[in-house]
């Protein structure tokens, strides 16, 4: 799909109730990428289907700079206790929308009723079960109320003149905002990893995988790669490399022979290829 | 005053209703500025006297690595939309409580009556003259309430089991949280710049003046050249400057040589001093 | 001109002997930093004329993330001890070529006959008045068979097969080296604004000149401001400031009614249009 | 071993011929981590052997930036090859020494005997075996030469007046450089992790080894975290995760509860222990 498609596909992605990411901008693709990985490397041009191959090798040996060469302008639409989690990713070029200069529109967040969920008793930052559908319903008419109530008394203030910067103070956090942020691929794909992880608020998530869609549409080959050696891939520490090992069979293994000779170097085999039974 | 002083001194200062800025930590001071400019230029050691001229002399001339070479880190409890301010500063390192992982007390920040003010008609992101004190009364307790009444609907919300992170989502912009951050010299310096400017909100200001406290005594010749030089100075457009001219007499100017030949040179009269007379 | 133009148009611009600046590819345009900043301010589209207003009063104010919302993506061939210099601006997306990867092709650089000077003698980091052409040729000469005899002794070291992270090592400064780069509006903006003062050693100053040409082009509304409000504009020390004042007349001044305010604003005259006689 | 004793002992760690890394500041230690984590999760305090247990963890789940407030400052002397290297890490604050002010000591880099080495036929960016001694010597002592050639007709350029910036162009990439920079722990960990790698050139990895000797002092359990969760594990990408099973039996164990059911996890069996045969 060329440029001028993804930004037509892409124009208005709806997320939660109110929010959105709109997709405004895009500079360079998978190739170039490559383009620029060949020129760090001086590797000359090569055939088409080695594409493919170099951005997997430079995704999964972690050399990150070419793909920080392309990037990405989303128009965004979130609420504010969401923008708080977004913008403490610094690379990230960012224009929000001012309280002090405009007037807030009436739109806040409320969560459907299958996301008011009980406190997670392991996980201290997280959600599990769903409260019983009566108390969602009470709960959410109550977080409305007070936030309408909210509301009312911003354009109350208003209209007794008093200043912007000051009378929305008080609203929540659940209020809507809008910003323009453009992300390098590097640090976007980074993002997306840590933001698309179940450890992540449902409600950020459902930013990070709207992006996601235009990512993998926008950087195919990147993304598989990302799939493969990012998001799928697990990280066992020094100790817990004791309590696994290789097996097999191979026969039909899907590794190329590098990475089964890369594998092999992993669990201390330097120089071999995978055994045919483990 | 030394290092142990200065973090004896600056352990709590107070700012607005229930805020503060602590100084955890310091690395380096004016000297260090000096040391680090001098291996960068390899000028060698000076006698003691030289310090203030050199400090001024790369403030004056933007030359600003040195200054990042100093660090301070600060323990700050401020509300949310003030947070929401200073983050936007991405060069300092930041760790903030989470309300996700914590219960967030009961503190929201109220205006003292007179800040509470009129929309500034020409500065659109400003205010002016304060409200009538009953109505700033009236106000303020409008504001009181609604935010208790959000802070008891989140106890209710936890009582009942809600997940924390989704229980905070109403609260008010003005609910205080609290986090660490540390700044290195230059980036400090040019946030307090902005920040303490009559353009930010009057809210961000106090915090400003609080670290500027610390940081004039911290690094005393630095800031003296950062009144002069960056504060207290004024930038004048192309167009601008046709319509300005250098005035006399200059018998006793407290310009050095080099100044006053800095001085003509940006008014096209290279090579000269000012002269005696206008 | 539009993007494919320009891209056309910049695809080779020679810098130095063998240097070059290509441009691949732009992301956004003056409209583009109008529509992020009204986004930013909410300020409703607005007719086509007011671009050229808006964006000079973002640049005059400082106002620079909007700038950061374009993107510029250059391959540029430089001398080594240039892009040591040009390294230091750490907020570009880099990918360089690699002398452990590849062989280095035998390019150095030799400055013009005329660019051979003398050390200036007030300014501690510039030159000044040429040598004799006779003394150039010769400078020239010696520093060019030594450079061959580098990348001959390359040469031989590769040919004994010695590794080429370490058959490089004694190659001089002035090789060329080879990059991609992607720099956003103000980051490029500023280092224009450094590396175009007569302060910067000529060599980088070419590349400069040579980007900026693109600039000029690419973002012309942002350009006109930036050398209003930035490289032609001068600054004041609060020292300085005293041997400064308003001159008249100012019958037909092309300075708006807006201008005329600030000007007299920061001369202690507020509220006050600019006087009619000085 | 506390901070004047840190600052004493690693005051000068010499590396290569003429090179050097010096301790000039400390801000922080695995306390500093401990205690803004702590801050951010609102802990509260707990006993002081769950230190190790909290920095573990934060290490091991990549919450990095407890490790971005505290800091470090080095005085080093490198050559420019190296330094090349090293400024692409772009979150250190960095001063070197201009040779357009100062005049350059003669001091090049020159590898010992053993490291000039054969070209790696399979990894395109290393080296492999020594060379034959007598072809050491030989390629050694004819850098040796051109070097001093090089500063040879340098000294004669700065005798016959020319310009410090251009008399220096054509010197060797082995010339010494010093810098004084000051780094983060977040950031200075993923530098060694880099840089300490077999990957990286080897004059690079003395740099990174003089280091990390002062890190492993100044934040040893920090540094133990690292060793465990960073440098000794390994990563699996979705395709190896296939030829990797666990094994037993696990009697006696050193992971905690905790790592056993994560590592389960890891291989999806959520909410088991680690059988205890394999």
């Amino acid at each position: 799909m060329d440029r001028t498609e993804l930004l037509q596909k892409y124009s208005h992605v709806p997320v939660l109730d109110h929010g959105h990411v709109k997709l405004v901008d895009l500079m360079g693709d998978d190739e170039r990428i490559e383009q620029v990985a060949r020129l760090s490397y001086q590797r000359g041009t090569r055939k088409k289907n080695e594409t493919r191959g170099l951005l997997r090798y430079l995704l999964k040996h972690r050399h990150t700079s070419p793909f920080e060469q392309v990037a990405v302008t989303l128009d965004m639409k979130l609420p504010i206790f969401v923008a708080r989690q977004l913008v403490r990713h610094r690379t990230q070029k960012l224009n929000e929308m001012s309280g002090r200069y405009s007037v807030l529109p009436e739109e806040f967040y409320l969560p459907p009723l299958e996301q008011i969920c009980l406190q997670n008793p392991t996980n201290k930052q997280g959600r599990s079960e769903p409260l019983p559908y009566d108390d969602a319903v009470i709960i959410r008419e109550r977080m409305k109320r007070h936030c309408e109530e909210g509301f009312l008394i911003y354009r109350e203030l208003l209209d007794r003149g008093v200043a912007r910067e000051t009378a929305r103070i008080h609203l929540p956090l659940n209020t809507y905002t809008q910003w323009c942020t453009t992300w390098d691929g590097h640090n976007l794909l980074h993002m997306l990893e840590l933001r698309m992880d179940e450890h992540a608020q449902w409600e950020i998530r459902q930013y990070a995988h709207a992006i996601a869609l235009i990512v993998q549409e926008w950087l195919p080959i990147t993304w598989e790669a990302f799939q493969d050696y990012r998001v799928g891939a697990i990280t066992l520490s020094r100790q817990e490399r004791n309590y696994v090992r290789l097996k097999g069979p191979y026969w039909g293994s899907d590794l190329s022979d590098r990475e089964q000779a890369e594998l092999m170097k992993k669990f201390g085999f330097e120089g071999m290829k995978i055994p045919p039974l483990g």
